[in-house]
This record gives structure tokens, C-alpha cells and sequence, in this order.
């Protein structure tokens, strides 16, 4: 899984930062989280081909979050898109997705669906799934988990060999999870395997106040990317508005337990986000503010 | 007058052009032309203020002319804008502007007016008008023309002086229009200063084929803004959809007798526009390829 930050400002744009939009590259497509303005022209210097995205989880409909979804579901069209392309947001995603799709002289030439998140959904997909839970913000807004599913555990070589089995493609068949048969003896997966390992997490907040329900979505992440629109000198400025200052954001990955955090959502007002990473690695030490259209590749931990 | 290049590419951006935007810096306000996605943060990489924007002319409602304006109409409002906007337009813009408006949460907090333009509409303001043809594309598309109000003719010192006029506020008086008294006689402006001269004009096409209305519409233009999407060899394909080509653009400026051309909304598979720049030449010297951010100061050509 590789995280690249498309853009990490919030509010409007600046020099320095695009608004909000995260893609997540996953083994058989990309996700993309939040699709501020201007996100297809940041995909254009990133890795990522927009062509691959496969769904958009938009947290809530505040222009810097959702705006550049007209032009990119345009582009695609333009670039002979096919795949059909799912977005699912808070409620009024649909009916926005509706709005969007009528404005000027649009016709999609592929297949787009729109889908209304009530808060607490998990979406089950193939090998992962995405939950939402309602974040702290002044309009209907979402957080996500990204949960990757579990993958078999450990193979342990030593008691394969000592009961007997030829390695070569018995090994294999029992990391799949499927018995075999040696010597007439029935082998199952649980003998020589451990316990299934965790998949990778990554939590996404959106525009959120500090919350205990993105403390215990956050539980044990691999990376939380965390609202962090202000410093603590602004702190009821950011409550005010619904946002999370750089120390609130590092007390929530640290009661989370996760291992890495990201602030994203910077104020315009900041040039550079060093006074905000030094303030949140005061609380938690693997802090890092999102630089824009950066790249992490999240490993398995075990 | 001064041009601002905001966003020179067509149809959706690439690496190295965003889509259509072109600012006008007027003595009074600034006057935008199309407004793509991604205008408002390249207005931030440009010396141009979006507050100071009074008026926005949209040519047609293709994604890569009007979806800029969602994100700039809700910054203006987060920076506080009070003033009064306004949006003109081929049919349907006001009808778009409502939908727009209607995105998300947004509640304006100034005046926002927007007005469906019929083709042949002149618009008469203070200074300067702007009249709109309708241009040749696959949808209603509007080309403009912006012409500054004339200015009083030439003062003729000598003849000043011969009159008797002593140097001074009497000379202001009659440059801007008023009769004075000297010695009891009165003294006519006419009599000092010659024909009125013609202020300085601007056509912008916004997505066209060669058309022989353009022709008549920029004649004798300080600068016309052409499409350019393609070069020639791609004739038929810019034909098709109802672009044109260089040499199109260049054939419409010589014979409008126009002063300077400038080549917009270029495809984006042109990393750079220097073979359209050479093929227009060709045809009219005074041709060059608008490059992002670029600027140019429109002086009289008296």
C-alpha cells in the first residue's frame, strides 16, 4: 500500500498547498480520499494514473473536500474510461454527484454510482474493507478506516519439516490456508501455520474536532492522517470552525497507539508546516506534516 | 490594460498548461475570461488580487472554461468578499451559476448576478463595453470583444499657445472636454484638441472554428486571443470538434488587421508550443504561443 498526498491544505489553496486529496494505491486499484480542486492536475505530476482510481470516499461536502470531482469524473470520460467508478460520501453525496453530473454539457461514458454513507457502515470489498463513523464537524461529516483484510500466519518451516512434509508445492497449498495429505496423513493449515497476521490500517479524518470515536477508529493503525488545520495558539479558533490543532491531533494518535501520524489540512496561513510537526512531536514523536504530493509506502509491521 | 495568462491548455490540464483563464487588469477593476478548474490558485501565482475581479465572461459551458468558478466564487467569500459579482454567459450560465451555488454547504456572503448573454449583446460599462458573437463550436459558445470607451484626441500646444490659452488648469479643462474663457472669448476643446482616438480592444474567441464573424468582430484588435488547439496537421480533427488549428488562427488575425495574436487553449499533447507558434508565423509574424502566467501590457498604439 502506498499513501501519496495529492494535496494536504485546507480551506482554499495556496502557493504551497492544493486542497485536500489522499490516494491510496492499493495491489488491484487506487482509492482516493477527499477531491478538493485542482486534484486532477496534482495527480498529473504524482505516480498515481487517475484512469485507476476505482473509488472516492469524499468526508463531507465542503468545496475544498469534494470540488474537483467534476473535472476529474470529466477527464476520465475524455481518456475513454470504461470501469465504472464508485463514490460514496455523507449524506447529500448523491444527490451532489447528481448536480455535479448535469452542469454544462456532460455525458459520462461510463458508468458512475453515488452512494450515502450513514455513519458506522463498513463497506466489505475483496481484500479490504472501509468503515465511516460520523467525525466532529460543523456539517455531516465522515472518517475512514481502511482495513486491509487479514492475510494467513506465519508458515513455521521447522514443524513442517519435522512432520515430514517434501517442501515444493504442499508448503504452498497449506499457506493457502488448504489441508494436504502426506503419507496418508491428513495435514491442516492450522498445524504449521499461526495465527492469521492483521492487515494494514489507515485512518483518514477528514475536518474533525478531536473525537473518542476517531480514537477508538484509529486503534492500533499502521498510519492516522488527521486533521491539523491550526497551531495550538489558535486552539478555540479550530474548535470554533470544527478543526484539530497540531497537539489535539497528536494526543488522539497517541491514545490510538497508532505508528504513524500525518497532519494534513494545513491552514493557508502556514508557508510551511514546521511549527505545526514540532508541536505535535511533543506529544507523539512520529508525527509528520503531509507534504504535498509526497509518497509513504505502509509496511506490514510483523 | 494588462493580459494575464492564467491557464493557456484545452480540454483538461496537463503537467504544463491548466485550462482556459484569462485575466484583464483594467485601471478600475480586473475583468476574468473563462475561469477552468485550478484558476483560483494560479490567480495565487500571479500578481492578479481575485478580490479586485468584477466580472466574469464565460465563452461556453465545456468543463475546461467554467469549472473554476465553484471553488473562486466560495474563496472570494471566505476572504470576505462584500463587492458584487457578475457572471455573463452563453445560455444556460445562469441556470449553471444557481447549480453551482447550490454545491455543498456554500452560503454567499456577497452579491453574486449571473445573465445568459444573446449572441450580438454589447454590454456597455464606464469605461468600456464588451460585445459577444456567437463563435463556431459544438455547443453555444460566445467569442468577446473588449474595447476601451475613446479617449479626447490629441491637445495641440501650438495652437494653444497661438489662441493666447496661458499653460495650466485652463489646458486640463479643455483635455477633458470642457469650453474655457480667455480674454472674454470662449474657446471650444475642439479647437485645441484633435479627433477622439479609439481606446485599446481585445477579442478573445473561447473555442472556435475559424469564422468569418471573428474576423469582423477583431478587426483592427490590439490583441486577439484564438483557439489553437491543434497544429495543422490535425486539420480535420480540430475541424471536428470545432476547434482550429495555427494556421487557422493566424489566417483570422491577418485578415482582421489585428496587432498581435496570441494562441490559447492547446491540447495537451504539446509539452510545448513551439511548433504552433512556428506554423503561425508563417502566416502572421506578430503570433505568439500564450504562455502560462505570462503577462503583457496593452499600450495605445497612438
Amino acid at each position: 500500500m502506498r499513501i501519496v498526498f495529492l494535496g494536504t491544505g485546507g480551506t482554499y489553496p495556496s502557493k504551497f498547498r492544493n486542497v485536500t486529496s489522499i490516494a491510496v494505491q492499493m495491489p488491484s486499484e487506487v482509492l482516493m480520499f477527499d477531491c478538493g480542486e485542482g486534484t486532477q492536475r496534482q495527480l498529473m505530476f504524482s505516480p498515481v494514473s487517475f484512469m485507476r482510481i476505482g473509488k472516492i470516499f469524499i468526508s463531507h461536502l465542503h468545496a475544498d473536500h469534494f470540488l474537483g470531482l467534476p473535472g476529474l469524473i470529466q477527464s476520465m470520460s475524455l481518456n475513454g474510461r470504461e470501469d465504472e467508478l464508485r463514490i460514496y460520501g455523507p449524506d447529500g453525496m448523491e444527490d451532489t454527484v447528481r448536480s455535479i453530473l448535469s452542469l454544462g454539457y456532460f455525458k459520462s461514458g461510463y458508468k458512475i454510482t453515488a452512494q450515502d454513507l450513514a455513519p458506522g457502515t463498513t463497506l466489505e470489498f475483496d481484500t479490504y474493507s472501509v468503515k465511516c463513523i460520523e467525525a466532529s464537524h460543523t456539517v455531516p461529516s465522515l472518517a475512514f478506516s481502511l482495513e486491509e483484510a487479514s492475510r494467513p500466519g506465519k508458515f513455521d518451516v521447522g514443524k513442517a519439516k519435522r512432520l515430514g512434509i517434501p517442501e515444493g508445492p504442499l508448503y504452498r497449498r497449506l499457506q493457502q490456508g488448504k489441508p494436504i495429505t502426506v503419507e496418508g496423513r491428513q495435514i491442516m493449515p492450522e498445524e504449521v501455520l499461526g495465527s492469521p497476521r492483521k492487515g494494514r490500517k489507515i485512518v483518514y479524518t477528514g475536518d474533525t474536532k478531536p473525537s473518542q470515536g476517531i480514537v477508538e477508529l484509529a486503534r492500533d493503525a499502521d498510519v492516522l492522517i488527521h486533521d491539523c488545520t491550526l497551531d495550538s495558539s489558535h486552539k478555540d479558533l479550530a474548535a470554533s470552525f470544527g478543526h484539530s490543532t497540531a497537539t489535539e491531533a497528536a494526543l488522539v494518535a497517541k491514545e490510538a497507539g497508532v505508528h504513524l501520524l500525518f497532519l494534513v489540512h494545513l491552514s493557508p496561513r502556514y508557508d510551511d508546516g514546521e511549527i505545526l510537526e514540532r508541536e505535535a512531536k511533543q506529544v507523539f514523536k512520529n508525527s509528520k506534516v503531509a507534504e504535498e504530493l509526497s509518497e509513504h509506502i505502509i509496511r506490514y509491521r510483523d
